[in-house]
């Protein structure tokens, strides 16, 4: 199997300015292709450095992607350190320098003289098309001779790297991997932890397994990656299909979607689907619930109502809560939380309406009380269910805990219908 | 100067399913004691590939902290290549032995067979100790006599590394670090793009400048660090604040903040020291805006109601647009903005409110009123003040691009008074 290492340069890398989230998305995508990264080399704008980390990811791979430092300025170096490492020259290309030329017309701009130099690749190298920016990427075949090692750069801003990436150089990865195919499965999981999950599957978890099966979590979600490995890619992808039926069978409910899909997502696809809509109150989560829900394009067609509540006056006045709740029972409790959720529904007129009410802290919470009690209810025409949890760690996984829980709520209740 | 090399170790970093922040967290700490990071060595569990890069580390730094690979399970292999490294044997040290299992008799479980790999370390290093895990640290001076390197090895877990890191490891490096000393500034800018603002500074942002100006991007936040480097502590915090002095007399009101401050903080304080108050009506950015504002403790002072009007209907019947104003000007409209701002204003009874309406795509575009189009109205007792922005990119970009341009609208209208 072909392997790849990655090269990451640029000083802002490693001032603590900036986090590597290239190297990531480069392993990832990789991944999918059946070449595996081995090794990522992070340096700063430093031609020997760069030299020194391309012949220590040639020594052990057969791709080598670099990112970042060509841009036009005297700190980008990458070009240079490209071109000394092969031993030839920079060259100046006439179609780039008009390219670059016309990415300023474009913008009635004079292209500065700096950018000039972008327009020079070393010799015998190949340009990659930039599309969204000035400096083209380079691709070389390193060594006549001999196949492997190829060396590939692209620029370090994100998004034209990627768009590179899956232009320009995926396919032709693609062909050159050829040996083991590999597939990848992602199960997305909400309503049990990291270890009881893996108690559950308990085997299939094991380290050397194929596929392997191994799982990252965030702000309570478990995601299950299933990575089968094949001599080709339909076997591998079966391998993957039968092992998600069977994870699927053990997690039952926990199970709620695959790939990249979040809750919010996958909750306006079911409410999109049944024609039915939503509305939310919220205090303690300060309207995070509704840029969850309004961060999926398209959720105007269920998403109606917003409020947040944040003050106990904005409850009374808002959303009717009868002033002596709040005294009685206080603004963190299962009356308090019902009573906005029937409100917030019957003055939307939507079919559902989550309400959620609790303390986020750091202030705020007594013994009786403390940081992290939340109240979460869910009306609808089958009436109110509300749950009372308990979030540990900081404010910010309280807020998103609170509102991820509640998404979760509508979503198991989605399912009955 | 002394330097430092950053090993991470683990599967997850190159499989792209996890990107590695310890490196981001751990290169700032250093720099700001003066121990710049020169490389980040990422490789796998895998141990002849953990020992190659502590050799790599170890020839060209004199401070090398590795991550990861520490857990109790099989893959987890750094502690053997760490004492391999040394040419060492592992030793059962019983003091930890007995933390690790009060850790497990507080939690009432019986501590697996599997952690107790977890109190060995090499022999001849010294254990660095874990509060919130089950995994110990490990510090070693590599080689007798020769003075550096040292060589540490942390969990990868960012809680308990950063933890670790702080508690144990730092003052360590602080003496050792001597030489010079660094001084950093981080000043936070909005309201002009990154090349307007490289313009204004000029020269200040050349390379190879004492004290080093340079700057990164994020959703219209200019952020320019200043970097002094200088023989004491004294003279670089000097040179670092009398260059923020200069960069404020030319930026002006562009600068919002230092540090780590959002927008959304620093309007915050501006609101509590004065006693003033805030609501909010978000259409378009659908609860970002108020997420914002209370991501912040304390927020319940001064930020009172948010409505999150996603429908015509919900526009109408909360904040009294007149459906007649939708019909005929739109409800992406100048009308519907000031409408929302000055009924939400007067329902929340504050001195404040800010209504956001706009388009934030993939759909919903066209040519009179494309995606990007934004309207932010600012209401106080001063007045309604109106914007009409086209922001650019994604749906992300501009939901959160619009929340912080309302932010800095009220900024600079509170700068005022």
């Amino acid at each position: 199997m072909r392997k790849a290492s990655i090269v990451s340069i640029g000083n802002e890398l490693l001032s603590g300015q900036t986090t590597d989230t290239n190297a990531t998305y480069l392993s990832d995508r990789l991944l999918s292709i059946s070449i595996p990264v081995v090794s990522v080399y992070t340096i700063g704008d430093d031609k020997d450095a760069i030299i020194r980390a391309f012949n220590l990811a040639c020594s052990e791979a057969d791709v080598v992607i670099a990112t970042g430092g060509l841009g036009p300025t005297d700190d980008d170096l990458t070009r240079q350190a490209f071109a000394e490492f092969l031993g030839v020259e920079l060259q100046l290309q006439d179609e780039l320098l008009q390219k670059i030329r016309e990415f300023f017309a474009c913008r009635d701009l004079q292209m500065p003289d700096k950018n000039k130099i972008q327009a020079y690749i070393p010799a015998g190298a190949e340009a990659i098309a930039n599309n969204l920016g000035t400096a083209p990427g380079i691709m070389v075949r390193v060594g006549a001779v001999r196949e492997p090692p190829l060396l590939i750069a692209l620029p370090g801003v994100p998004s034209e790297m990627k768009q590179m990436f899956e232009e320009s150089v995926l396919a032709r990865l693609q062909r050159f991997a050829g040996g083991q195919a590999v597939a990848v499965r992602k199960l997305k999981c909400f309503g049990a932890g990291e270890s009881a999950i893996a108690e559950m599957l308990g085997d299939m978890m094991q380290r050397g397994r194929n596929p392997l099966i191994n799982c990252t979590v965030g702000y309570g979600v478990v995601t299950l990656h299933i990575i089968a490995a094949a001599k080709d890619n339909e076997k591998a992808r079966q391998m993957a299909e039968n092992d998600e039926k069977s994870l699927r069978n053990i997690l039952g409910k926990l199970v709620y979607g695959t790939g990249e899909q979040t809750l919010a997502e996958v909750v306006g696809e079911k409410l999109a689907r049944t024609n039915k809509t939503l509305a939310v109150a919220e205090s303690c989560t300060g309207g995070t619930l509704a840029k969850l829900l309004t961060d999926i394009p398209g959720a105007s067609r269920y998403f109606m109502y917003g409020w947040v509540v944040y003050s106990n006056r904005a409850k009374v006045s808002e959303l009717g809560v009868p002033a002596d709740f709040i005294d009685k029972y206080g603004a963190v409790s299962e009356q308090v939380a019902r009573a906005m959720a029937e409100e917030a529904r019957r003055k939307a007129g939507t079919d559902f309406a989550i309400a959620i009410t609790g303390i986020a802290g750091p202030a705020g919470g007594s013994e009786l009380k403390p940081v992290g009690l939340v109240y979460v209810s869910v009306d609808s025409n089958s009436g109110c269910e509300t749950k009372r949890y308990n979030f540990s760690h900081d404010r910010d996984f309280i807020r998103l805990r609170a509102a991820q829980t509640a998404l979760n709520m509508l979503r198991l209740q989605l399912d009955i219908d």
